[in-house]
């Protein structure tokens, strides 16, 4: 794990992914600078200043105390929903310094750069577009762990502004958690997670939606079983940040979407015609790519040729 | 759990299933009976017979021993993909006892009770058709445990034409292994299962396939994490026991494609629109029943009165 090293940062949003980063960077990466939390009300930075996450604590809408939160900071994470990123980018700009460098941890990115451009304007260069993939069912301060980044992927999308320093440094402080650093486009990180993620959080939420409005849906989730637990633990999801991120990315997702109704058509004629020989196939090839996935090994586009 | 006692049980298909019944009834339910195993191939029956599961073991091409086994017979259970029911049906008929109770595992019921009458005519009477709702991802003789199916459903779908002591007698047997029995209509049985088990399925390898297609299908695999795991699980699962589900249960399973292809084209547009309050509504009616079925509370149909 690389060392480092920094003197203050400010994390705005100090729940799962904002407190598990101060905890990975203090009790992995033996980090000693300042953590400053910011948050929108009281309770949720209270908590997290007593349970010793950050080291100070400040509340959105106190001017003062976010000037002198931001003056000096070597580095900013914005660790909230993502339609809160510009009015919260609006909020930072004022009493941003020069040398801050800023980044977040949001779920989608062709959005995001637009907010921050809108936002921070000819200072965007100072903005390095992140996402952690991590999560837990959990969330709040009580939520953070120091172990949630290792072995997981963090994409970092950068700007053409973005200097190679300021690119290197947010790299540099996700690799000290234990995290692998990827670099992507924002078109191409939303694409691959409107597919891997987004969709399915979808489809998930659409077959629980599907079901409570069937006549017979007290029965039907009565007799619901493990495969039924498994495809939809993650419409259990949080409502609102699902929400958020339909919208961010619906470009993406509405393309996957299209692709995917697509497939399950072709599914739907293959099962009307009793063609089992293609429905074996298809089938086949799924289980096959899944377990390889599940075991770790690299998986082929169907068609390579098409790459 | 109810006290059960026979004197012979002839299992066609000593695996997972079949073999569980058989560990259930002697080693939960102290049931003394004889147990034979009837298989296609020596390995499997030989197997579950070196494993103590089975008594005996038959190979279904052996007129004899299967004329044999089949003597005196109180219970004979099917524990084999739907789309053999009716050819082992037909190889049982000319050695059926006329006491013998016949019963099945199946995952569909309309189809299994065409066949039942096609190969038994009329001694349809004698067939109880029947689905224990338990599984694991493990097959054959080796699988088998004791407890797969406590406090586990188990469906019967008795036909008109029953005795109410055959159906009993069926539902005392899987009583003695720890599960819960319910009755009801073929059409309700196939119907409640396309939705809650067989559409999933065909939505989680829906997914893999259209991932599969991409042209980065690599990156998207690479970059996926634990809620694709969890809805992709079941895409791991046997593509020809899943063939011939979907294709037995066409009927119910193209309703219910076409219900789900609506619910999603809704999303959709919402999604399209950014109608943010008709996402977030859909969502949080979707997570708090999904979290009162993990909670094993009762959850109510959206429109109780379309009951």
């Amino acid at each position: 794990m690389a060392a480092f090293s920094f003197n203050k940062i400010v994390i705005f949003g100090v729940g799962l992914i904002g407190g598990s980063l101060a905890r990975a960077l203090r009790e992995r990466a033996g980090a000693t600078g300042e953590f400053v939390g910011v948050g929108r009300s009281k309770k949720s930075v209270e908590r997290a200043l007593e349970i010793g996450l950050i080291d100070s604590a400040v509340l959105l809408d106190d001017d003062r105390a976010l000037e002198l939160a931001l003056r000096d900071a070597d580095f900013v994470l914005i660790a909230a929903p993502v339609a809160q990123t510009e009015p919260l980018l609006r909020r930072i700009a004022p009493f941003l310094d020069p040398r801050t460098i800023v980044t977040d941890a949001g779920s989608t990115k062709n959005d995001v750069v637009s907010a921050a451009r809108a936002a921070l304007g000819d200072r965007v260069a100072q903005f390095v577009p992140g996402h952690p993939i991590a999560g837990r069912e959990s969330s709040g301060p009580d939520a953070a762990i120091p172990d949630l980044y290792v072995d997981r992927n963090v994409v970092l999308c950068p700007l053409p502004e973005n200097s190679a320093d300021a690119v290197d440094r947010v790299a540099a402080m996700w690799l000290a958690t234990g995290a692998s650093v990827h670099r992507m486009t924002p078109e191409q990180h939303d694409g691959v997670f409107a597919s891997v993620s987004h969709l399915p959080h979808v489809l998930s939420f659409a077959l629980v939606e599907m079901i409570l409005q069937a006549p017979d849906a007290a029965l039907k989730f009565s007799f619901a079983a493990g495969g039924f637990r498994d495809f939809t633990r993650i419409a259990a999801s949080s409502p609102e940040m699902w929400r958020d991120v339909c919208i961010a990315n619906r470009t993406a997702l509405l393309t996957e979407i299209d692709t995917y109704t697509n497939v399950l058509a072709r599914f739907r004629q293959a099962i009307d015609t009793a063609d089992g020989a293609a429905l074996e196939t298809a089938f086949e090839r799924s289980r096959t790519a899944r377990s390889e996935w599940q075991q770790g090994g690299a998986i082929k586009a169907a068609d390579e040729s098409a790459q």
